[in-house]
C-alpha cells in the first residue's frame, strides 16, 4: 500500500484517485480551490464532470497544499496543462527531495514550447518527474471499462514501481523509457483530431479519416524522432492509441470544432459554438513552431494552421493535401 | 494513357476500374463468370455491391481471359483471396513475360500460409507481381471520397509508374519497397477486427478498442519484422491505417461476427447470423500458425483463437489479456 495524493479534481484526476483507492492505496484528492474541495466532500460526486460516479468516503478531499504533499510516496499532477506552471510554482515549497511526481496532463506550453514534464521539472527541480499517458477517457476508466496506458520515468525501477501502483484487473499499464515521445504524442494529437473532425464535417468517410490519422501520426513521428524521441512510441498507446481515441470520440471538443469548420464555420465561430477554446488551436500553433524549429515537414499541421488562422476553406486544405507531390511512405534506400 | 485490365468484378475491382478510367486510361473489366459480364454490360451497375454507382460505357466488360490479358500494360488482380490460386492458374497461359500484375486482394492461404502475391508468383512465375493496399472501402472510393493507399513493387521504377497510374485528386498513392509488410498488414487485420468487435459486443468503450487496435498492431509488427518486413510499414497506411478503417466499420463482417461473440454467441452461431464465413476466422488460424512457426508472442491472436475454436467466453478472454504479466511497451535496453 502506498500513500498517494492526486492534485487536481478534473475528471481524469478524480478517476485516477478512485482507481488508486480501489487498488488499496491511501489516497488524498486535492483541489486548488477550497470551495471545490468543500463541495466535493459534501456531495462525493462531480455531477458535472463524472455524473453518477461516487468518490469513496475513504478518499480524503482537501485543498491544503502542505497536507497533500507531506509524507506521500507519490503525487499525481492532474491540472489542465495551461495551469501546470502556476500550480507547480505554488506547490514547489512543499515537495520533498526526489519526490515522485506523475504528470498526467498533456500539452506544450505556448511561448516556451516545453512539454508538461519539463515545466514541472523547471518549477520543482528537486522532484523525480514521471508521466502516465494513453487512450483513456476518464468517463470509461471511472466505469471500470478495460483501459491501457504507458508510464515512463527516468529510471526503470521507478516506472515499474508506478506500473505496480496503477495496474488493476481493468487498467493495464506498460512501462517505457521514452518520456519525451510519450509527452509529444499527447501534446500533438489534438491538431490531428481537429483535422479528422474537419473531414467529418466535410462529409468524408472512414477512408479519409484513417488517412489523416495515419499520415498525422507519420508527421508527429518525424518531428518526435528529430527531437530525440523513439519511433516506436508513436506506434504505441500514447501515440496512435491516444490519437485513435481522440479522433473517434464524439465528446472531443477538438474534433467538434474541426467538424464545424468542415461545415464552413470560421475558427472564431467554431470556438463560440463549442463555448470554449480548444487545446488543438494552441497545439496547432506550437506544432507549427516546432516543425519550423526542427525543420520537419508536417503538411497536415500546416494546413490546420491555415484553416485556423488564415480562413482557408477546409475543402481547399484537403485538396492541397491530396495533391501534394508524389511521395514514398518508406524510403527506398 | 495506359491499357489496363481489372480482373474481378467485386466492389473493389469495379471501384478501381472506374477510378482508372476516370484517370484517362483504357480499361477492361473482367469477370470469371460470363453471365456476370453479360448482366453488368446491360445494367452498367452492380446494384448489390455498389448501388447507384454507374460503370462508364467506355469501360469494356468481358469474361474473355485472353482478350483481357493481351497487349495490356498493367493488369489488376481483384479476386477474393480464397479464389486467387484458381484464378491465377486459369489465367497464367495468357500472361506475357514481365507482365505487371497489381494484386489488391488481402489474405494468407490456409494450408501454405502464403500471402496473395506469393501465390500469384507461384502460379504465374513470368509476371512482375506488385501490390496496392490501404484504408480504402470500395463504396467510398467509388463515391470519390478522399482516400490514400500504398503501392509496392520489386523495383522502385515500377512502383512509381503505378503510383502515377492510380493517383487522382481524390486518390493519393504512396510508394514503398516493403511488399511483404504491406501484404501482412492486410492479411492479419481481420483477426484484430474480430477482437475489436468482441469488445464492442461486451459493451466496452473507446479505451478498450484503442487498446486492442494498438496492442494488435504491436503483435502484427512483431510477427512481420521476424518474417522480414519493415517495422514502419505497420505504422503506415496498409498497417494501422487499414486496421483503423476495418475496426471502425459498421459494414465489416469480421467486426460484426466479433460483436455477436461478445454478446455470447458461439462462433457457429455468429457465422450463421452473419450469413457467411468471415475471413477473420481463417486469418486467426493462419496468424496462430505463423506465430508458432516464427516463435512470436501474439496474445490477442491466441485469445481470438480460443474464442473461436474453444468456446472460451469473451469476457474471460479480455480478463486474461488484461491480467497478463507486467510488460514494457518498449525495451529499456
Amino acid at each position: 500500500m502506498a500513500k498517494i495524493s492526486v492534485m487536481g479534481t478534473g475528471s481524469w484526476g478524480t478517476a485516477l484517485a478512485i482507481l488508486l483507492y480501489n487498488n488499496g492505496h491511501q489516497v488524498m484528492l486535492w483541489s486548488a480551490h477550497p470551495e471545490k474541495a468543500v463541495s466535493l466532500n459534501e456531495t462525493r460526486e462531480d455531477s458535472g464532470k463524472l455524473p453518477g460516479v461516487k468518490i469513496p468516503e475513504g478518499i480524503v478531499i482537501t485543498s491544503d497544499d502542505k497536507a497533500a504533499l507531506t509524507d506521500v510516496d507519490v503525487t499525481v499532477f492532474a491540472s489542465p496543462s495551461a495551469y501546470i506552471r502556476k500550480v507547480s510554482r505554488r506547490l514547489a515549497p512543499y515537495v520533498r527531495q526526489r519526490q515522485i511526481i506523475v504528470n498526467v496532463a498533456k500539452g506544450v506550453e505556448e511561448n516556451t514550447l516545453m512539454p508538461v514534464c519539463d515545466i514541472i521539472k523547471e518549477e520543482i527541480p528537486q522532484a523525480d518527474v514521471c508521466v502516465l499517458s494513453g487512450p483513456s477517457h476518464a468517463e470509461e476508466v471511472s466505469r471500470g471499462l478495460p483501459t491501457t496506458c504507458v508510464v515512463s520515468a527516468r529510471r526503470k525501477e521507478t516506472a515499474e514501481y508506478l506500473q505496480g501502483l496503477f495496474m488493476s484487473p481493468v487498467f493495464r499499464v506498460y512501462t517505457t523509457p521514452d518520456m519525451l515521445g510519450v509527452e509529444l504524442g499527447g501534446a500533438l494529437k489534438n491538431v490531428i483530431a481537429l483535422a479528422a473532425g474537419t473531414a467529418d464535417g466535410l462529409g468524408y468517410g472512414d477512408n479519409t479519416k484513417a488517412a489523416l490519422i495515419t499520415r498525422g501520426i507519420a508527421e508527429m513521428t518525424r518531428l518526435g524522432v528529430k527531437m530525440g524521441a523513439k519511433l516506436e512510441t508513436f506506434a504505441g498507446l500514447s501515440g496512435i492509441g491516444d490519437l485513435i481515441v481522440t479522433c473517434a470520440s464524439v465528446h472531443s471538443r477538438n474534433r467538434r470544432a474541426g467538424y464545424l469548420m468542415g461545415k464552413g464555420y470560421t475558427m472564431e465561430q467554431a470556438m463560440k459554438e463549442v463555448q470554449m477554446v480548444v487545446e488543438g488551436v494552441y497545439s496547432a500553433k506550437a506544432a507549427k513552431a516546432l516543425a519550423e524549429k526542427y525543420d520537419v515537414e508536417m503538411p497536415i499541421v500546416m494546413e490546420v494552421n491555415k484553416l485556423l488562422f488564415e480562413n482557408k476553406p477546409a475543402s481547399e486544405a484537403v485538396k492541397d493535401l491530396m495533391q501534394r507531390e508524389k511521395q514514398g511512405e518508406i524510403s527506398w534506400e
